[in-house]
This record gives structure tokens, C-alpha cells and sequence, in this order.
């Protein structure tokens, strides 16, 4: 720990962010390179922690030192606060390590009384303005530092206005200013028990403690758990002298993107308001103007402006998000910082970037979030479809969503959490909204920009977000909105399009996604640095050319009990299981034989050569089975209503055979490879289709990768007997064909003793997949089913879990395992095939994990397998470089 | 391998058991000491595997060893096979390793034709004897050599019998025996397709071959399963000349124990039959005199038999089991071996014999084989109820069992395949019968002595069982049995003594085990050997009393579940269980605590300063609530005649709720500590009902010592946040109370991710129990209640499994992770406290397990404290002893 807290933005150079956070790093870095920035310091996390250290309480330090650098400013400035002749106004923000946008408080106009107020009105010749922003710093310093609600002094302002009969605040004069300030402080008095503090350093240290305290809010807390930000780090608060955007009409204030963050083109992307402050623009309460129409107003401050986006881009070397504010003709940088941006625009930036020399293709594929990608890879509106376009607002954060409409983010999270798709439709989005956006397909708002709340936080997260679709009149008390004659109540269902900023009612046709060909290319770069291959899940042939074309190298699990769902072969998969006898069961296995086969066919045919991991039957076989309760039901209501027919007798058996078959945990029963052993019959009719299918196809010419895999293996004795089954299998079909081929056998390690036995196991096995869904239940003890609904969710909330360990691979225990069975498997076997083909295969996390262990290849959804492909080399990056850190200097 | 494939009795005596068998060790090592052994010699178990080696061909070089033996008995014997005027006969007997009673193949009086059966008429002056002899080789050969089945010769004998109007066999004139032997020749050239072989020496080889060949017959190889034998020993042939205890009235045969082989008395105890062959004694097809009588027919005889035992035992240092015969009142000793015994007479003899000083303490301890104990340590007939005996046989092994009545084998292993009890009644039970005795509680036949085939085999698996009652008419084809005028059916329950031999209808009232004054004393010099703590699993003051007696060292599980579902208090659990609030939750809670704090009351008294392990609720909620299947069935039927009564609203919300906590797995489910993460209030109420029960007991002078254990903890973080509610509730007791009292806090490791983060668990643990049910459950991925009955029966058959990893431990899987938990567990906290709960804990194999690994103690069912007491001084013994054999020798 430093023994310094404050910093002045110019003596900042080589602070870092992890002591002045990220806006404050970036007012001193930016006043380094010589950027017009209002002058300011930055009381560090330091100064946090040991506020918080302290029992929340600012030290004699930290005090001493604030007030010697708040001197300096005064200096730099030649105003001092509380001065009514010419005093200084400060804005007071948070500044965190990692941007966490709207979370954190900030209190504007700092130092504001009723002397200075005075003082400001003679400086400026512009008494209006003056009464303006006292009265704005009395809302937003009692809102803040006093918890007075916003709501009280807009129901007052609202009143004022009424009585004078005027439609928005600029027809508001200086004295009826006057008359809002005498009444906002009469509330101060009454909330918040107090009177409104005058003295402007009372004002400031609040303020600072305020920031502090904001560390901690609730919403600060969700934030933080989401994105997965430590609670340590603390805030820093920045200091700064105010600059006015709403002084005059030639004052003004915007955020700009110094490239699209929604489709990443490479030419500015902003908003701005004339005559405004900068939270009039992200609270989203004025619908600003777009960046580009600044070149007519203020040519010379658009110019200076560009100049200074393209100086920002360069050297941060990225896409840069800034804060500006124009003061009666002069332009001051505020604030700049990465911009956060769609899958979409970080591909597109990364690629162009790497392509203008900026940053190396290395660089360009760390640049993007592998979980991003998810809003690239899902299904948007079939453009074959004719829109019966509802409204339209605009476009925030693109992809297309369907759901119910709902209101409330406590209403949105309830019924996600119960598995409905839900779109949230809202006047406008604060902080407090965000459970609702996280659980929402989508977010609408009525009000705001592109830069609005929603659209901040909707981009972040890859869900689709439509704002300031101001033909929306929502009514929150009735739970409707109106487009016109149209009322749309909550519960209908409706489409968005955030791509477009389109509405429609109802459900619309989805198609799936496409590559576009920046993303190809990021992905051709991935390719050439990986080492872990990436496999698809694929049940069939549609799936696997949809694999193929999103880069999979193979299929890493086809599961044929997909194939047994089918309706036309369920009453055959029926008749295989109710059998009495293994010759009605051979019976009903001869006619499953040619249906498996086909699907077997179209699935090599449509990979091309590349390698085929098909499971052999896996689920238990009551799962082919009519419902249980279902069947109990109808044969209770059958005796007593037609207890001598036929029918109750036929229903009886059916239901003796499901109860026979029932289990009390199926998911540890009679299944996998144990399925297998007692009915040989079946995996001997599987691996004949797979053996004809292979002959089939080969006649054609194309090339065959069978790699066939044993389910649920525990014993190397189950897999040396199902081996031996499928080997002869093999055997029979050869002499039928007198056709050679070639496959693999494997198993799935997706039992602990699997792993611990992996040594022994892999005497008699090709290839392992760890099966890390099951191996998850299994290590955990936790059936998925159960635990999601019943207590999973709490200890994720709770951090008894770091993480959902079915969405991300638990590290410490199951990890364990898998990199127990591959050290044990090859130890056998030098060269052991080794793979993974949970859910975990599409996890970013999972994916480094699986690359640091050895394994050979990761297998996911098909619409996973971009997202895999850019981890595997992010993950062959990240380690090259923790390399080169920790290679040894040359002497 | 030696390159010598036979050798002589008087050649073997440093030969191994390995090498000649133990029947052929024995005869060698008779001999050396100076018994009258017949002369012979062993054709070693490796000519049987050089047998099954060349494709079941007997070698050159055996052929030409057994030829230049057989030369040389001819010289010692001075008789020669074949010789019509001074014929050698001889017995051919398997030898293998270890015992398997009557498993393989022996044939006697080998050497007999139509020339020498002349001879042996004129040298003995008894041509009755000699026909007798003779129609009794060909039977025994074609039985055994040539598979003709024994019926045939049976029903042949019964016809001529009939014929001549005979009621037995001793009135068959030498005459008759002529006939006989024509018919018998006729039957033999009819089922074998062959001439009886008249060549002795073709007789000979056929024999060996045979011999050889039975080492693989069925009934060998379920023996070898059942006694966990290996196939690749062989079996060694013993070829010895014959003597008769079939020639004359001074002529017999016996079987005897040097000790009661029932009760351990020592005592001689035996049987004989005079003018008989040792075959009649063995198939129990005549009821011998006991061996006590012979000291009256011949006393000399007797005298000698006496002090050749007294040697015997020294000499082998065990009680023995001795095959004797005397022909014309010369005494031959044919066999000895270690004498099969029940667990009552092996403690017995073992405490004798080190009190007699032939064996130490340390050997006494191990002559007892733990799995044995379960036969002491069941119910028997409560003394105080009087019988009311149906019939009386001879008590062949002790125990009391209640079954129904079944008279077949292959049926009694079906109905206990599905949990039913039977009593297999038999006229005699042949080695066929095995899978049935196996099978049966209980085994009863009408026919055979005390040292029957059944009672032999029953003994060894402490099973009870009756021979010899007589007075049961078996009617095999009718499905009864009548004794006097009662008729017992198929499927009727009896309950039968061992121990007296009494047999009694319908089921009687049982008591429970005592131990004898002599397994104490084996216990107390056990304790005195193991390091391994031992403690019982108990729920209620009574189990927790019966543990106690049984020497526990405190109790090792104590579930609350069990408690919860007393008839009184399961309302009020399902009041707690379907409660919509915390606060009803409270109040049914508040019930229940004064009930929880009863029974630890009771437990604390009971277990007098000991230490109790008590878990908190472990099983899913939905175990407390009305079956889903039945409320399903009553809501179906009230819909239909009752559609608007309030049962049906009442029946249908308690459906609702039952849903609501079903699961798809509830082994994996909403269970242990799962449930105190979400209703923390449950396990605040167990907290506080055990530290007022502490405080209750405490005042009363009595030392508690309680530990308190958190179940299905996977991650630290769940042990952590239930270690604190504890510690909150003992605080708060505490405050209450005004009373100190110090406890422990663990957790079962019973998930395999347990095991793998035991050193971050450890942080929060001062003990650890494995809870090795369930972990196997995990670590196999096996739901026991569906493998059982689906395929794992099938696997141990089978030998997928080399056992059922339920009852032993499965060391290669499960065991790694408990040696693993006990490593990193110790890793963090030294002295941690490590103990096994699950149903291994009274195992022996798992107990060693336990023991090498270095656990503190093991906890298992009170009635299996006494074996696992044994067992953990075994397991100490046995590793000092592979100790002191690796230890290098001093230079």
C-alpha cells in the first residue's frame, strides 16, 4: 500500500488502474498526452479500502490530503469553492477498476449555495442557468448523499410547472427556479431530517463518502456478480472542475464511439444535446442528436472532436468510448474508456484493427469475449417473412427475441426463473431494472437513446434491446402499452428484432445464423493457433452440416437415443422393450435396424470423412415408455368405469411393464453401457447399422471416421465385454459384405470411477470422452433435474458455489477427475485419443481448462463451435504469454 | 514347475500343499510321523494343469511316473493290480488345495474285473463281500468315468431286491451280487455305449482323467466362486491301495473330529459304521452309531483311534477331521485335514487350544474366521416361549430360522431371489443342491448323519440345519412332507433349531444373540491386538445399549431420520415438511424438538460417556409424505364420485406439495445438508434438541461426548455455513442454560468431490466419517435400490464385478477416494479424526482395508461389532506378521 491517497490528474502517469480505477487512469493519461481535461485529482481504492477498513470513516490522511489537492485546483483555476465571486464547481464520480456503468453514484455541480449561486448568475450573465443547475445539484446531491427519493422533487417540479401551466422545463424562468429551489429545500428538510448543506467542502466530503458507500449498493453488488468482479477492489472517486454543456446554446455535451459499437463500421458513432449536462444524454430522458449533425453546428469543435477520437484510438489501441462536453464553444474530453460493444462490432473492430496494423491477429482474437458470441449464433427472424411490423424504435442491441410481455423486472425474473421467455417493456431502465434485463429475452424501452441505460447494459450481456420507441405509450398501472389503436396487454406475446428496432406481434418464423466474413476470418485466424480440436454434438445429418459449416472438425457425440425418439419409431422401440422374449425383441430390433442405419448414413455422408463419435444406447428404456402417472390414471378411471374390458387388461400390463422398469434414480440405474450387458441385443443391432452404414457410404466413395462409444463405462470389465460384442459385430458384417473398414472404440468417463481406474480402462479403449454433464452429477452427488430447481440456484446466489458447475466446469473436483483419467489413460496408452462432450465442451473457462490438461479436442452444440474455436486459441495465447512472462530473462 | 509329476507318500515330505493337495500332503506327512496310512502315491496338481494344458491329455511322462509308482506299490503291498490270485485294489481320490467336500470325483476299489473279484472271493473266504465290491466299482466307475447315471443302478438293485422280496441290501446273498453285476454290465454297455472296461490299468487312467476332468465340473467351479478359490490351482490325484471296512463284522469305517466341530468341546466326536465303506458314511444313505460306541465293539481299535487324534492335533496344532477305517480290526487312517467347524466351536476350540498352550494368543485370534460370527450374532428361539415341537432330527448346525417350506433347490434360489425365506427340505442334499443351500435360511433333510453333505456344507456357511429326521416323510412330487398325521405343503412356514435339531410349525418368537464366555475372552484378547477403533451405528437407547454389550467404543451413526418416522411424530413432521412459512415451519419444530431431545437423552444415558456420532437429517423431505401413487389413485377416484368435496381440495393440495418435492433422483436430490442450506431451521431444531439433551444429561453426572455431523457436504463452503448455525445454536443454548459443554463438528465424505477437496473440507472439520454407501452410489454412479435388482446380480455372476462393492469394499474405485480423503484431510489438520459408517464398516475384507489405510475406527450394525472387533485384530496381526516376513534378517 502506497502512503499517498490523492492524486492530481497530472501527476498520475504512472499510476495504475488498479489504484486510481479506470476513469481515473484515464483523466491522467489523457491529460498526459495534452487533451483538453478539466483539471481534477483522484482520491484512490486505497483511500476506499481504508474507508472501509475504518468502519466507514474517512481518515485524517485522506481529509488532509483532498483538501491540499482541492488548493492545487483552485489555483490551476483560479476559482475557489464557496467563493460567490468566482467560485469553482466540481463534479464527483466513481471511478472503479472495471467499468461497472450506472452503478456507482455521482454527484454533479458540487459546490454549489445560495452565495455562489448568486456569483454564478454575474459570471455567466445567465441568472436561468444558474437557478438551473442549483436546483439540479440540490435534487441530485440529496438524492444521492441524503437517500431523498428522486420522485418527491420531480412530483414538485411537475406541480410548478402545471400551476404555471407550461409544457417542459426550458420555458421555466430564473425565478421560477427560485421558487423550485425554496421548495426542493423544504423537502431536503422534511426527508431527509435536515437542512440542505450550504458549506460546499460539508458537501464534498459527504459527497466522497457517498461514493464510497455506493461501492456497496445493492445494485453495485448484482453487478459485480455478474460480471464476476471481486468486492475488494473499491471504488476511487475523481474530483473534477465542471464544465457546462448547458450554459448557453453554444454549449452542449455528448458519448461517442470512436467506431459503431453495434456493428462495429469504423466511423464515429455518438449523441449529442445542445444546452444539456451529460446525464441529460445516459439517463436518456432527452432524445439526443446522432454525432455526425455536430459537423453543422459547431464545425471547428467537430473537427477538433474527430481529431481527438482518431489521437484516443491509437493509443489505447482500441475502440474508445468517450464523454464530452462543450462549454460556450469549447470542446473538453470528460471521459474516455473502452467501449463496450455487440459480438458483432468487437469482431468487426478486432479484425479491422489488426488489419490497419493497429494491433497483431494474436491481439485480435484475444479482443473477443468467447461468451459474446452466443447473440451471433442464434436464431433471428427469417427474412423470407413479411414483418407485420408493429412499431419501431431503435435498434439498441441486435438479435430477435419472442416472449410475454411484462412490465416489472421483479415480474420478468419470477417467471424466467419458471422457464417462460419473457420481453421487458419499460418507460426507461435504471440500475435497479437489471435482474429483469438479465432474466428478459429482450428489453424495450420507451424513452433513451442508444447510449441509454438499457442499451449499455442489453449490449453487454448479447441480448437483443430496442429504446426510444417513443410511439409506445406504456401504462404500468394497467400493465398495457398502446401503439396506436393497438393494446397490447401483458402476457402477449410479442417478436422484436433489435437489429432493426422492429416490433411485431406474436411469434414470427426464425432462421439460424450465418458467419459473417470478418468472423470467418477471426476464426481462420483462431484456427492456425490452436492446438485443442473442436468437435460438434450432432444427433443428425442437419446438425452435422450445420456443424461442419461452423468449423467442427468432427462429430464428438452423436447420441442414437435422439434417433428412437422419432415418432414413427417409438412404437417399435415400444415393442422392443415390453418384449417377453429375446425373440420378440430380435424381432423388433431387425426392424430398428434399417432405421438406425439410415441415420448413420446421412451423417457420414454429410461430414466428409471427418471422425464420427457415435454412443451406443444410453438412457434408461422406461424413458421410451408411456408416463407413469399418466398410464395409473387412466387405468384407475378404467376400473371404475369399463372394469371388464380389454382395454383396462391391456392398459394393466402396459402398466406392470413401466412399473417393472421404473426406477428410483434412473439417472444412477439401469442405463449406459449396464443396458448393454443384460441385452446385448441391443447395442449388437446398433453397431450392425453403424457397420452397414459404414459400407454404404464408403461405396460411394466418400471417407468414413466411425468412433464408436460405450456408454457409462465404471469397470474396464463392461467395456472388454461390450468391446468384444461390437468387435464380432464388426466381424459378422465384414463376411457379409466382404468389405474392409476401419473404426475406433472408446468410452465416455463420466462416472468417478471411470477416472480413478482410467489406467485399466484404457487397456481396452481407443479413445476416452469424458462425459463431464454426468461426471458432474455424479462427483457432486447432485442430479441436474433436481438440484437447478430445488437449491442449485440459491447456492449460486449465495456463492456456496463459485459457479453453476454444469455451465462452467468445476475445477477442484471434477477437473480432478478428468485430469486423473487422461494422466491414468496414458499412462497406458501413450497416445490415448482424449475428449470432452458435456456442455462444458462450449464454455469458455471449460474450454482453457480442457486445452491446460492435454485433451485432444473439446465437442459442443453445433451453434458452439465458433465460440469453442476462438477460446482454443485464446487459451494457446493467454498461456504462450503467462510463457514469455515467466521465461527467464537473457543474460 | 519340478519336472517330477508324481510322488510317493513316503517321498513327500517336504513336498507343499500346493504341490500334492492338502488330502495328499496330509498322507504324506501321515506317514512320515508313523500312522497307519495305506500305502500310495500323489500325482501333483501341476500334472493336472500340464493336463489341461496339452488340451486334456494326460503327458507321456505322467503316464510313465504313474506306472513306476504303481510298480512300486505293488512291491510294497506285495500285491499286484490285476493279479487274480493277490489282486491290488485302490482307491483314486481328488486332492486339490484347499477342502471342496465332495466338489470332485473319487472312485474306489479300483482294479476289480471278472478275474480278480475271483481272487478276492477265495483270499478273503467271503465271495459276498467280494460280489458286493465289485457291483459297487462298476457303479461308482460308470457313474464317475463314464457318466451313467446312478439311477439306473439304483432301480436295477431296487428291481432284484423286489424280486427276491428283500426289505435291505445285507440279505443280498453273494449270488445275487452276481446277478446284479450281469444287470449292471447290461446298463453300462446300454448308457455308455461301451464294455464295461475290464483293465485294471484302463481303469486306472480312466479315473485320473476323470478326476482330473471334475476339477472343472459345474458344482466345482459355484464352489470355488462361493469360497473365492482360484481355477488355475488344479487338483493332485491320490491313488492308494485299498482296505475294507466292508470284508467282515470286525471290519468299519468312520469319520471323526478330534473336537465337537458344532459346539467346540473337546471332546472326540464322530460317527462309524460297521461293515461298510466310507462312502456309506460320507452320502449319509445309512445313519451311523457315534463314534463313542466303538470303545464297546472294539476297544483296542478305539484305544489306538484315541491316541492317533491326540497326535493329529498336536501335530497340525488344530482340530482335525479324520477318515478312518478298520479292516478285520487292523486301524488305517486314511485322511486328516482341519476340520470345519462352526463359529461357536472355533472360538471355542481356538481360546481352548491357546489356554492348552498349542497355539499363542495371536493365532487363536486369527483361527476365527469374522464372517463366520454372523451365525452367533442372529436371533434364536426365545427361551421363555414353549415349543410346540412337530418333530426332532439331529441339530447339524446351529441357528434358528423361520422360512417357508421348499423342496427344491433351484426353486428355494428363485424365492429368495426375490426376498422370500425358505427352508429347503430334502431327503438328502447332494452337491447338485449348493445354489439351493446358499439360497435357504435354513436346510432340513430326512436322511444322512452329522456329517452328511448337508451339514458339512451348512456349517461351513453358518447356516442352520437339520439332518437325519426320520421321521419326515418327503413326498417330492406332492409338494409335502407328513410327520405323523400333519401334512406340511410347499409354501407352509416352519421354524426350525439347528442347535437342537427341533423343527416347529408357523413362526416362533426369537431373542437376541448373547456371546459366550469364550468369545468374550477371544474379543478382550482381539482388543488387545487392533488399533482400529470400533463403534456402532445405533438410533435409539436400545441399539445404543445392545452396542455397548457388544463392546462398541461409542457410536459411530446415529441418524435422526429414524426418529422422525415414529408413528406419533409423523404428522408433525408433514405438518413442518408441507408448512407455506417459516413460521408455520417454526411451530411444527417446536414440536418436534422436545422429541429429538428425548431420544439423544436416551442415547447420551445409554452410552455412558462414549462417544456418539449423531448426523443430521439426511433423506430427501418427500420420504415423510403420503406415497405420490397412492394420493394419485384416491384424487383420480374423489374426481369421479366425489368431484366437489373438500377431501378431494384437501387430497389434491397435498398431491400438489408431494409434487413439488418429487424428484427424478432423489438420491442425488434435495437431501442432507442441501436441505439445512434451505431450511436452516430444521437443523437449527436437531442442533438445539442435542445441546439441551447435553445439558439434561450433564446435570445428571453423566459424561457426553457428542460429535455432531453434517451430511453430503461437496463443497467447503456448505460445511463452513452449517458449522456456523451450530455453533449459533450451542451459543444460544448456552446463554440459556448457563451450562459449558464442549462437542465436535464433521461431515460424512460420502460424494466423491468430498473426498478430492478433503483438505479444504478439513478447514472446517474435526472429524470425518466416510460414508461409503452412498460414495459407492457415486463413485460407480449406481443407484443401489435399482442395481440390485436390474443388473448387479447379474455383474457378480458374471464377474464383471469381482463382488458386490455394497457389502466389500470396492478398494480400486471407491477405496482410492477414501484413502485420498484420509490423505488430504490429514494434510490439513494432523490429527483429524477419520472413521467409516457405511455398511462396510462390518465387513472383514473392508475392515483390513480400513485398517491399512489408517482410519481411526470403523462403525457398523451392533451385531457386528463383535466381527468387526475380530476383524481389526486380525488385520493388525496379519500386517506384522508380512512385517516380520519382509523385515531383513540381522547380519
Amino acid at each position: 500500500m502506497s502512503n499517498q491517497f490523492v492524486y492530481r490528474f497530472d501527476q498520475g502517469k504512472n499510476a495504475k488502474k488498479e489504484l486510481l480505477g479506470g476513469k481515473g487512469a484515464n483523466l491522467a493519461e489523457m491529460t498526459r498526452i495534452g487533451l483538453p481535461v478539466p483539471y481534477g485529482f483522484t482520491i484512490s481504492t486505497e483511500a476506499c479500502n481504508s474507508y472501509y477498513n475504518a468502519g466507514e470513516s474517512i481518515s485524517k490522511e485522506v481529509e488532509y490530503e483532498v483538501l491540499e489537492a482541492l488548493q492545487t485546483l483552485e489555483e490551476k483555476t483560479g476559482k475557489q469553492l464557496g467563493n460567490p465571486s468566482n467560485p469553482l464547481l466540481v463534479s464527483v464520480r466513481s471511478g472503479a477498476v472495471h467499468s461497472m456503468p450506472g452503478m456507482m453514484d455521482t454527484v454533479l455541480n458540487l459546490g454549489m449555495n445560495k452565495e455562489t449561486v448568486e456569483g454564478m448568475a454575474m459570471l455567466t450573465n445567465n441568472p436561468r442557468f444558474a437557478y438551473d443547475s442549483y436546483r439540479r445539484f440540490i435534487q441530485m446531491f440529496s438524492n444521492v448523499v441524503l437517500h431523498v427519493d428522486d420522485f418527491y422533487f420531480e412530483q414538485f417540479l411537475e406541480e410548478i410547472r402545471e400551476e404555471k401551466g407550461y409544457a417542459s422545463d426550458p420555458e421555466m424562468s430564473a425565478e421560477d427556479w427560485q421558487e423550485v429551489i425554496q421548495g426542493y429545500k423544504g423537502i431536503v428538510k422534511k426527508h431527509a431530517k435536515m437542512n440542505f448543506p450550504e458549506n460546499p467542502k460539508e458537501q464534498l466530503f459527504l459527497s466522497i463518502r457517498a461514493v464510497f458507500d455506493s461501492w456497496n449498493n445493492q445494485r453495485a453488488k448484482v453487478y459485480r456478480r455478474l460480471h464476476k468482479i471481486p468486492g475488494h477492489l473499491g471504488t476511487a472517486v475523481n474530483i473534477q472542475s465542471m464544465v457546462f454543456g448547458n450554459m448557453s446554446n453554444d454549449s452542449g455535451t455528448g458519448v461517442a464511439f470512436t467506431r459503431n459499437p453495434s456493428t462495429g463500421e469504423a466511423k464515429l458513432y455518438g449523441e449529442y444535446l445542445i444546452n444539456a449536462q451529460g446525464e441529460d444524454v445516459v439517463a436518456g430522458t432527452r432524445t439526443p442528436q446522432p454525432i455526425a449533425t455536430l459537423q453543422d453546428e459547431m464545425p471547428d469543435v467537430y473537427q477538433q472532436f474527430v481529431e481527438t477520437c482518431l489521437l484516443l484510438e491509437k493509443h489505447y489501441q482500441d475502440m474508445q468510448d468517450i464523454e464530452f462536453t462543450v462549454e460556450r464553444g469549447e470542446l473538453f474530453i470528460l471521459q474516455t474508456r473502452t467501449g463496450k460493444r455487440t459480438a458483432q462490432a468487437a469482431i468487426r473492430i478486432a479484425v479491422e484493427l489488426a488489419e490497419e496494423k493497429i494491433i497483431n491477429k494474436k491481439e485480435a482474437i484475444l479482443r473477443v469475449e468467447p461468451d459474446q458470441l452466443n447473440q451471433l449464433l442464434h436464431h433471428r427472424i427469417d427474412d423470407s417473412y413479411e414483418r407485420k411490423r408493429l412499431t419501431k424504435g431503435l435498434p439498441a442491441s441486435p438479435g430477435a427475441a419472442t416472449g410475454q410481455v411484462i412490465f416489472d423486472a421483479d415480474e420478468a425474473e419470477r417467471l424466467a426463473k419458471d422457464g417462460k421467455k419473457v420481453i421487458l417493456v419499460r418507460p426507461e431502465t435504471t440500475p435497479d431494472d437489471i435482474h429483469g434485463i438479465v432474466a428478459a429475452q429482450a428489453t424495450v424501452t420507451s424513452r433513451g437513446g442508444m447510449t441509454s441505460h438499457a442499451a449499455v447494459v442489453a449490449r453487454g450481456m448479447g441480448k437483443a434491446c430496442i429504446c426510444g420507441c417513443e410511439s409506445l405509450t406504456i401504462d404500468l398501472k394497467l400493465k398495457q402499452f398502446k401503439v396506436g389503436d393497438t393494446i397490447v396487454y401483458q402476457g402477449d406475446i410479442i417478436t422484436i428484432d433489435g437489429s432493426t428496432g422492429e416490433i411485431m406481434l406474436g411469434e414470427t418464423p426464425m432462421i439460424e445464423p450465418k458467419l459473417s466474413n470478418e468472423f470467418q476470418l477471426l476464426l481462420t485466424w483462431a484456427d492456425e493457433q490452436r492446438k485443442l480440436g473442436v468437435r460438434a454434438n450432432a444427433d443428425n445429418p442437419e446438425d452435422a452440416k450445420k456443424s461442419l459449416e461452423f468449423g467442427a472438425g468432427g462429430i464428438g457425440l452423436c447420441r442414437t437415443e435422439h434417433m428412437f425418439m422419432d415418432a414413427h419409431r417409438i412404437p417399435i422401440v415400444q415393442e422392443m422393450i415390453l418384449a417377453e422374449t429375446y425373440e420378440e425383441r430380435e424381432e423388433a430390433l431387425t426392424k430398428l435396424l434399417p432405421m438406425q442405419q439410415e441415420d448413420f448414413e446421412g451423417i457420414f455422408e454429410a461430414m466428409q470423412g471427418n471422425p464420427v463419435t457415435i454412443r451406443l444406447l444410453d438412457p434408461p428404456l422406461h424413458e421410451f415408455l408411456p408416463d407413469k402417472e399418466e398410464l395409473l390414471v387412466e387405468v384407475t378411471k378404467l376400473q371404475m368405469t369399463d372394469p371388464n374390458s380389454q382395454t383396462l387388461k391391456d392398459k394393466e400390463q402396459l402398466l406392470r411393464k413401466v412399473r417393472q422398469l421404473d426406477e428410483s434414480n434412473p439417472m444412477l440405474g439401469h442405463r449406459g453401457c449396464r443396458l448393454g450387458m443384460i441385452y446385448p441385443e441391443i447395442y449388437v443391432m446398433q453397431a450392425k447399422a453403424i457397420f452397414y452404414a459404414i459400407t454404404k457410404v464408403t461405396e460411394k466413395g466418400i471417407n468414413v471416421k466411425p468412433e464408436i462409444m460405450i456408454p457409462l463405462v465404471g469397470h474396464v470389465n463392461e467395456l472388454k465385454e461390450m468391446r468384444q460384442l461390437v468387435i464380432n459385430a464388426g466381424v459378422q458384417v465384414k463376411e457379409e459384405t466382404g468389405q474392409e473398414y476401419n473404426y475406433l472404440i472408446g468410452t465416455m468417463i463420466e462416472v468417478p470411477r471411470a477416472a480413478i481406474t482410467a489406467d485399466q480402462i484404457a487397456q481396452e479403449a481407443d479413445f476416452f470422452s469424458f462425459g463431464t454433464n454426468d461426471l458432474t452429477q455424479t462427483t457432486f452427488g447432485y442430479s441436474r433435474d433436481d438440484a437447478e430447481g430445488k437449491f442449485l440456484q440459491n447456492y449460486i446466489e449465495n456463492k456456496v458455489l463459485p459457479e453453476n458447475p454444469f455451465a462452467s466446469l468445476d475445477q477442484e473436483g471434477v477437473g480432478k477427475l478428468v485430469e486423473t483419467g487422461v494422466k491414468l489413460g496414458r499412462e497406458t496408452k501413450k497416445d490415448l485419443k482424449t475428449g470432452i462432450c458435456g456442455e462444458h465442451g462450449g464454455d469458455k473457462d471449460s474450454i482453457q481448462f480442457c486445452h491446460d490438461v492435454g485433451l485432444d479436442y473439446v465437442s459442443c452444440s453445433p451453434y458452439r463451435v465458433p465460440l469453442a474455436r476462438l477460446a482454443a486459441a485464446q487459451a494457446c495465447i493467454k498461456n504462450e504469454q503467462k510463457q514469455s512472462i515467466s521465461d527467464p530473462l537473457p543474460i
